[in-house]
Parts: C-alpha cells; structure tokens; sequence
C-alpha cells in the first residue's frame, strides 16, 4: 500500500536479490524505518521483537527466513535448525508453522545445492498468495460496504481493533482490504480505530495506514466502541483473527470479544476478515480449547510512545506495588459473529458454513 | 482510609478553621501531596482541574468552596457568584448542583454576618453525610461478597471499573467501601483493576488505593475483562456511577456498558453502588436521554504517566494526523444490572425497585 508516494509491501527482496528487506513496525508510526535481514538469525528476531507481526506477515517472515538459512547452510542440520529456530519465535501464530512445515515439506527431498534458489522461490510465491487472498477478501468484504453505503445517506462507519491492516500482511490487510477497495471505489466511508490496549497496535499501525491513506478516520480508547454502537454510530465491525476455530469461534486481540458482544446487543453487523490458512480445523470450541497467551506485565504497567521533543520512551501509569496481568487474546463465540470474510467467500460463522466453503479442508 | 499508617478523609478542614485541604489527585500514583484551599475560586480551579474528582467529593468541595466564598465575601452578590462559578466547573456531576443548591437554600434566609458559620457548619455536615452513607453502601454490599465467599473456596474476585473509591467521596468509595469492610473482617478478595482509559483513573488512583490497603489486586487493560468472566475469573462486578435514572439505567465512565455486557453474558453479577444523590428521579431512558460530554482529544492521542527517572509527563500514542473521539461516559441499560446498592440497601434495577427503596424521593 501507499507510504507517501510510493507503493511498498511489507516484506520483499533487496536489488542484491538475496537481503530480505522489512518495515520496522516497531517504529511506526513516529519513524518510518526499513531493516535489512541477512540472516535465518535476524528473521528470527524480527519475529520475536515483532518488527513484523500479523499471522501472515509471520509467515512470510519465516518464509523467507528459511530462504536465508538456505543460503547460509543448505545441509539437513540447517532445514531442522531454520525451522526449529523459527517456530519458536511466537507461540500462537498458526501461519507460522504452517509455512514452515511448507517450507520442510518442499526443500528436504531437493539436494542441497538446489536448496536456496527453491527456498527463496517459494517464500516469494508465499508472498504473491498472501496478497492475491487479500484482494479477494477485499472484493467480498467490498460487497457488504456497497451494500451499506446504497441504503444511507452519509459514510459507512466501520469500527476495527487492533492492526488487521497491510502492516499485518504482505499487502492489502484482511480487515482493511474491504476499506482500502471501497475508499478506491469512491465510496464514503469513516473508520473508528480502536487504540487496543495494551501494545496500543490500533493506535500505532491502524491510525498510521488509515493517515496514509487520507481515509477519514477517528482514534477511540477500547471503552468507546460499545456507546457509539447505541447511538447508531457504527454500520459494521470488520476485524482480523489469529486463530479461527472449525465451528467459527474467533481468537483474536483481547477486547474483540467485548466488541463482538456490544454489535450483538445494538443489531451491528460484526464481521471477521481471514485468509484460510488462519482456520485451525482441529479446533471446535475455541473458549475451552484455545490456550491464551499471557505476556508480560510491563506491557499493562508501562505506555509506548512520543515526547514532545520526539523522543520514543515509555511511561508508567500503575504504582510500583500493583501487579498486572496480561491475556493477549480472547475467543469471540460463533454466535457473535454474522460472517466470516475469505477469500472463497463469505461463511456463516457454523461448522456447516466453513464446512460449504472449503469442503476440501473441513476434517 | 489509610495513607502509610495515617487516617485520611479527601477532603477537611485546617487547623486555622478556615482553610480547606485536600488530596491533589492529578498527582496520584506516583506522589502524594496536599493542597490547600484558601478562596472560592481555588476551590472551582481544584473541581475544573480535577484535583478533586468523584460525584460525591465533587459536591463536598462545591459545599466548602461556597464557605470560602462567604469567608470572603457573605453578600447576596457574593452567594450568587459563589453559586454560578462553582455550578460551571464540571458539566455532568449531579452532586455538584445538589450540593450549591443545598447550600445556597440554608444560607440565602440569613444576615450576611451569620453565613460564613452556617456554611462552614453545613460543608462539615456534607462530608460527615458522605461517610454515613458510605459506610451504609459498603454494609449492604459486604453481605453480597460474604455469600459469594461462603459457598466458593479460594478469594472473591471482583472486577471493577474507574474510581469509585475513597478517593471519589470524603471516605470508603462507593464500589469500594464493600471490599474495604469485607478486607477488614478477613475475607479473602482480590480485585482485578481496569486500567479505564483514556484517563486512566483504574491505573492511577483504584491501583494506588488497593495497593496502599494492601488488598490482593492485578491491573488490566480495558479489554480483558470479558475473556477473564469467560473463564469463571470474576465473581462479581461492583462499579460506582455518576448519574442513575429513575428506571435504573446507570450513567458511569465510557467503557462500563461493555463490562456489563460481558458479565450478562457469562452469568456474574454486575452491581452498581450509589448513593442516593447521585439518582436523577428526573429522567428514564438513560441512553436516550442522558448527554454524554466529549472530552479533550488529548485524553486520547496522549497517556500520562512517569518516565523512569521519576520526571511525571505525556507521550503521543498516534500519529499527528490522527483525529480522536473521546465520550466519557455511557449508559448502561438496566436490564444488564444485577443490583443497585444504596444506603438504604439494594434495589433491583427498575423503577418499581428504586421506588421500593425511595417512597420519598420518586416520583
């Protein structure tokens, strides 16, 4: 997407045709800086310190980071090490080991001279599909902001948590590909941007593509939503999902559930943009089943930000005796959920309505 | 409550006789200092620039506020400008007119010469009010934990929102004074602290006021409230309120509807303690009625907080294209309320529940 002028992804290859070359997301959205990745180490530790993130960001992060462990030691010690040193890099992301076990599966029958030129082959085809589902989530997600914007005067107010933008992919979004289409089109819209406490992701990277992008937009603390909702302020939510279950329970952000719960309560239509690959099928009952990521406290205690004079420090906000706990995501039940946005589709949040829509991937 | 081994009310009368000294609250967690009081017009500045927050101390400092003004100045011209620069410093608070009308009623029949006595007399009796009603809330509500206790191994988790603590009244809180008194006879609590963005009183002052009690607490982000009620971490909620209607529905800090949601949703009881003043027998339909004041912008694109070398300061969290929206309270529907707590003791949630408890104040 746009950054000034120019267009970028997230993750491409350098001129040298080996680098592999990223946003340091952690700088944005005061800096907009660029990381050069040399090696299966570095890829490792942008994931971890989260210079990338996003599920599908993740994974073509990781992707890309066995290309450049093929180039530094194509022999079988090094595939097992690449991917046993990504794979540990975060605990929940489902694409992550989906595109290393991808990547396995393709370079260890090759002898290891063919092993780096396929390894960076197929990240770069990771890539291509990452934005060709985007695009498609987009035209469907599309289909429901037109249908809005034909039966209102004004613009389609859309409230998003969390970055589920073009910085969590290798382009488009998942929930935004739907807005990036419909601002394209011409259409009127408004997005309330969610700031999601604690790592602050809306305010950071949503606000930020939204400012890129001049699509009128408002920040809003986490309380807001629920109380813009009563007083007919939201037309839809779209959100993104890291994990979704086999019957529709969607992990997501922490605070997507509360969301989720206020759009039931006031009729707003809540919707869930993911690409296929974030359907976990051995999943059903995704608040019994899926173990919850608890990070570190710092995160609740202390503010990530700006001083006035430019300078990127943190703050604390609680008293030095006051612990804080920190579950970084919650289940949103099928119930609350009036679709899931893919890219073969939209599906009722129901085993039956994933099951219709990928019958070849339903167990 | 307890400040170190000391005994504090929020609000009391110096040893001169005349001056007012209070807690200046902006400068909670990270230090505790004094003001002091000495004209009308400090005391409008302390309510405006909330040193002193809270419906209930809003109206304690508004009924010393006016005896300042009739130290200085006891003429009718005096009392009607006393009235209308204190009646402008804070939009919403019921308590604030209650109390400048109270006062204003008591002094307005006498000579000049006797009003700086009576009006100091009629403060002291406001803060003195204010405890008795509190302690009575935190009666009715202990009894509330002491069941839960009862029939559950382990603490009492209660979750609450903002600050309704003994630092929003002259002593015990509202939501507070049951989990001070259930501390006080030895049941086991802990209490989960919504961080309650933008303004972050949960972090600053409830976090400071568990932690100064030493009562078992963790702090939380605004989002992760619903995920700990789904699983069985929240016993109960208890939050204060700053304007409840005739039929129950509850004006309180942006963000307290989502909460009440989340505990219909999983079955935990949601109450909400108040004491009578703060009922506006006047309006019914709390979201259709009630105006919602918008707040500075800055609430949002800024946190405060303290850098590590103790210096207390704000960082940017958006980019500076970034609008922001800031509503500061919602209304919360009735039928999501569990139980009102009032001094008088507990009324459900309904018109025919409130005029049960208050023949003589409904309509």
């Amino acid at each position: 997407m746009k950054v000034g002028t120019r267009h970028y992804r997230t993750i491409w290859l350098a001129e040298d045709g080996r680098t592999v070359r990223i946003i340091d997301q952690t700088r944005l959205p005061h800096d907009f800086v660029l990381a050069d990745l040399t090696t299966m180490d570095q890829a490792a530790t942008a994931i971890a310190d989260m210079w990338v993130r996003g599920a599908p960001l993740i994974g073509a992060t990781a992707g890309y980071g066995m290309a450049l462990q093929m180039a530094e030691d194509p022999s079988d010690a090094g595939l097992a090490r690449g991917h046993a040193v990504l794979l540990a890099t975060r605990p929940t992301a489902v694409n992550l080991r989906w595109a290393l076990d991808d990547m396995r599966r393709l370079l260890a029958p090759l002898p290891p001279s063919d092993r780096t030129a396929a390894a960076y082959a197929r990240a770069a085809e990771i890539c291509d599909e990452d934005v060709e589902i985007n695009r498609r989530i987009g035209t469907h997600g599309l289909a429901l902001i037109e249908a809005i914007a034909a039966r209102k005067p004004g613009p389609v107010n859309i409230l998003t948590h969390c970055n589920a933008g073009w910085l969590a992919t290798v382009d488009w979004g998942t929930a935004t590909a739907p807005i990036y289409l419909a601002a394209a089109k011409g259409i009127p819209l408004h997005v309330w941007v969610d700031e999601t406490r604690p790592r602050n992701q809306g305010a950071h990277l949503t606000a930020w593509e939204m400012d890129s992008h001049a699509i009128p937009h408002h920040l809003i603390v986490d309380n807001a939503g629920g109380h813009l909702m009563q007083h007919g302020q939201v037309d839809m939510v779209i959100v993104g999902t890291d994990r979704t279950t086999a019957q529709g329970d969607v992990c997501n952000k922490i605070g997507t559930y509360l969301k989720a719960l206020a759009a039931h309560d006031n009729g707003v239509p809540f919707y869930v943009a993911l690409p296929s690959p974030t359907i976990d099928w051995t999943v059903r009952d995704g608040v019994a089943e899926i173990p919850i990521e608890e990070r570190s406290a710092d995160e609740v205690s202390f503010v990530q930000g700006k001083l006035a004079d430019g300078t990127r420090t943190r703050l604390r906000i609680s008293p030095e005796g006051t612990p804080a706990a920190n579950p970084a995501f919650d289940v949103t039940p099928a119930r609350l959920v009036t679709g899931l946005i893919t890219e073969r589709g939209i599906a009722p949040a129901s085993a039956q309505g994933l099951a219709a829509l990928f019958p070849d991937l339903a167990p």
